[in-house]
């Protein structure tokens, strides 16, 4: 058993025993030419591989979200990652699904994305860098339809597109705040029509969105083609596809499009593929990494974005709807320090016992629980357990799972590997195995965009009322009207409360859900519909991390976890 | 033997027989554990095991220039490749190292560049698209530096960096026309203070320069370091270092500073690493490729960007200079055709025999020959064969070469891959086994800066005079007494002429070089030239190739090449 971590995750995940990806592809029954390696630790698994495997049956499928996060720390990684290796060391065949973090945020803030302690995967500095190269593919793809939307309307406009209501704007995997609002196109004539833009951060790409919901290179085009880049002087919309870029952006992404597999540090295999933002896109990896690995094993463990009421509910109201998925079990994480924040401490409060914020807090978890109910998945809870947590803490949380009716499980995988979450792994194989899932998605196809708004902010966000004003309630009218009110609803606020208020954490009931805008992602099938500040280009800090980021004396990155 | 290609390039390199790169990497004695493959076709060689050739002794190096280009084409790319293989089919142990091509341009105009018919490196494709990443790390490694410059300047600037006088720009491997001049930071407090600005494309960062003469990552993270990003409001300089983002920018380039190793469609081993641009600056692929190559065999082929006036006057005075390179004999590369452009014919009229344009093109040519000449290095000349060249204009380019004192061969590599190339390889081998070469780069270090852009004016332009105003003039004095006057001078100017006048071809004399504008670049060590409108964020054609691009039934990509 592994010793309890004093050491940092770099340090750790520098000391795996990596098996080749050649023998991690072999335990998956992947041929050695089915496998793109990138090095001998990470490999692209073959587009045409995975068209063989179409008619195999499904595995389990395991979600793994968590309650409101904080800045306590919820390790909802960690213990999808955990999960999967408990799963493998009870002798089932699993493995895990997570998304690729963005290059950005490396820089501003430090701490990678590939777990934590003994749940990690690796090799956690390349993916955290530059990985197998697929968010510089969407980047390169998204900034090729805005040269042609700009080189289009410079050589005459045949479209006759608005200039002033071009949608489509640049993206760049890097925090740059000084890209979010910039005019383009001065120097004169050469140069074109001068207009405002600006850039998002890759993640925030629709292409992103666009890739983790394709099933295949001909979905992918398709989808591409559907993006609406902006609209004509007459108010139609303008497509990707009449800007002809779509064939050459698939050209770009083809590769991107393969599933990567990587191991944890226990040399179970895991799939890292895509990563959409979870507020103005859905927050899950991608429906070919997840479906693909649902015919390699007998379970996969995935994870959503963010706390259920938006990772969840995304998960399942627009990746499982739109990919046909049927999700086995859930797993909603929670640790003592969060719960305790969701309570109402401090974070300087947080080492000291406080048995009633923790039952304070459980109102958070509960409700979770409750929503996650209602898309018919059978859900457990996984305590992540921290040094500091006491008996009666824990006890606490037990008795309140208890009593509405879901069992809640500690779990030390973070200190022990997997050998500290086989209860949680049993009981998640036991659920799946049950095959009690009724999984349906909340509001049907047919429902006005309104609608659908409407009942997640009532019955996810348990808020009175939408409010919106007349343009808001018009645009989605008319996209009703041009054919898109079929479309799923991707709901875009903050993270730290069911509310669109990041103070009130708990429960809250009784508020409001104002949308201040709502954008259309056609290719990516859904309106988002934004509530408060969203900010789609993060800025670094006073000091960035990227100041103490370097190699040591033995090649070894510094400074970036 | 090859039948004469009537297949496109693109067909050629799908038929190609590749061999795995691990058996590349073998006939190079590289072990399986030192390749970082990419695929099965592609890998990084180790920095560890590049690291342990130092004391083997060197091959001999040959460079492959050319004529000024033309419109018609003179397959200098395509010549490397052949001899290459040429010199394997005789028996000699060789490589070739060329340069990466840029996403960029395959978007705008039809055209990769992994050379042509049967003398071509593979995979071609992956090679024209994203490769093994380079350019999107150099991209990264970038705009990080540029976003935090503005970082810095939003946080208090401490630097006291004058905003106006920020030089450092963000690049995109895009052609993109409207990002040449932008205005960022717009929006308010939160984004920023406002400044003009803009993007150039990637092949066009100082950071591909520095990455190209970099001996290995210290030396590298030093010229990052070094970088001027602009000027404070006392006029002193700000460099990189002082922005403390060369370590995180050394991190994102740790892989891309290991060369590709690749093959040719015979199966011999070629490096492609590095594509700065060949104007702004030297136009060579990387110095660790070049002196890993010389390690590993006994000849290796390599390029430089342009004609001979640019491309090998750099490769000799920058890339040679700094990484104390011995040159031991030169290639130029010439077409029928393209010296009867040279000669005065238009595109329309080339089919027809043009004996005495042919001779009037070759005063263009042997001016090369002399220039290269002057560097001490022994040269040869190849005749590209195309098909409609007839014997007369074959023998009249030999007779004027014999007269010049140096020999040209015919080389029908195109079509015969290595088969049609054996007569130059001999050659090139004698020249450079008899050890005549007296390599010395055209300036001493110590000459003034414009001293040394009127040495390379005059003695390789054959222009009369320097034209500088008096801006130009101080701001070299400034560099000097800054302690830059050591470093050596890249000029900018058309490719397509000896003088600044890209109408100007075959070999004009009386001419003056006028200076536009100076720049520092200060990391890669040179100081930049610019004689003439230099572009360096190309635009899209009318009907960019793009729109033909796409993925066929099969999943091959097509309308690329």
């Amino acid at each position: 058993m592994p010793a309890t971590p004093v050491k940092s995750d770099i340090e750790i995940a520098r000391a795996a025993d990596k098996k080749s990806i050649w023998e991690i592809g072999k335990r998956l029954d992947i041929p050695g030419e089915s496998l793109l390696p990138f090095g001998n630790d990470k490999a692209k698994v073959s587009a045409g591989f995975i068209e063989g495997l179409k008619d195999r049956p499904n595995g389990k499928l395991i979600l793994v979200t968590a309650i409101n996060p904080t800045p306590a720390g919820e390790g909802k990684t960690t213990t999808t990652v955990g999960l999967g290796d408990g799963l493998n060391r009870i002798g089932r065949k699993a493995m895990i699904c997570l998304r690729e973090p963005s290059l950005g945020p490396c820089f501003g803030m430090k701490g990678g994305a590939a777990g934590g302690g003994y749940a990690q995967v690796v090799p956690m500095e390349d993916i955290n860098l530059h990985f197998t190269g697929d968010f510089h593919a969407i980047t390169s793809a998204h900034n090729l339809l805005s040269a042609m939307i700009d080189n289009h309307i410079y050589w005459g406009n045949e479209l006759d597109i608005d200039q002033r209501r071009i949608t489509w704007r640049r993206v760049l995997d890097m925090n740059d705040r000084a890209l979010r609002e910039v005019v383009a196109a001065l120097g004169g004539v050469a140069n074109g029509f001068p207009r405002q833009g600006g850039f998002d951060i890759t993640v925030a790409s629709e292409i992103m969105a666009i890739l983790c919901l394709s099933k295949d290179l001909k979905d992918l085009q398709q989808r591409l083609g559907d993006i609406v880049i902006g609209y004509r002087r007459d108010r139609n919309p303008v497509t990707c596809r009449d800007i002809k870029a779509d064939g050459a952006m698939t050209v770009l992404l083809r590769d991107a499009m393969q599933p990567n597999l990587v191991q944890t540090l226990e040399n179970n295999p895991a799939f890292i593929h895509g990563g959409p933002f979870a507020n103005i896109a859905h927050g899950c990896n991608s429906v070919v990494a997840t479906t693909t690995a649902l015919k390699l094993v007998d379970y996969v463990v995935t994870e959503a974005g963010f706390g259920a009421d938006l990772g969840a509910e995304k998960f399942f109201d627009i990746k499982c709807r739109k990919a046909g998925l049927h999700p086995d079990a859930a797993v909603v994480v929670a640790t003592i320090r969060a719960l305790k924040m969701n309570g109402g401490v401090a974070r300087e409060d947080l080492a000291a016992e406080n048995v009633a914020a923790v039952a304070e807090g459980c109102l958070n978890l509960g409700r979770h629980i409750a929503n996650v109910k209602q898309f018919g998945v059978p859900v457990i809870v996984a305590i992540n357990h921290f040094l500091g947590d006491t008996g009666a803490e824990i006890a606490a949380v037990k008795e309140f799972c208890a009593e509405e009716g879901t069992e809640a499980v500690l779990c030390r995988h973070w200190a022990e590997g997997s050998a500290g979450i086989t209860e949680l792994a049993e009981k998640v194989a036991e659920l799946a195995d049950e095959g009690h899932s009724q999984f349906a998605p909340l509001y049907r196809d047919e429902m006005s965009l309104f609608q659908k708004i409407e009942t997640v902010a009532k019955r996810i966000y348990r808020a009175d009322e939408v409010l919106a004003d007349k343009t808001i309630r018009d645009q989605l009218h008319q996209w009703e009207a041009a054919g898109y009110g079929h479309l799923p609803v991707c709901m875009a606020k903050t993270q730290y409360s069911f509310s669109t208020d990041p103070n009130l954490r708990g429960a809250p009931t009784g508020h409001g859900v104002p949308i201040r805008e709502v954008r259309l992602s056609a290719g990516a099938g859904f309106v988002v519909v934004i509530c408060g500040e969203i900010m789609t280009m993060p800025g670094l800090p006073r000091q960035p991390a990227a100041e103490t980021i370097g190699l040591n004396e033995d090649g070894e990155v510094v400074g970036l976890f």
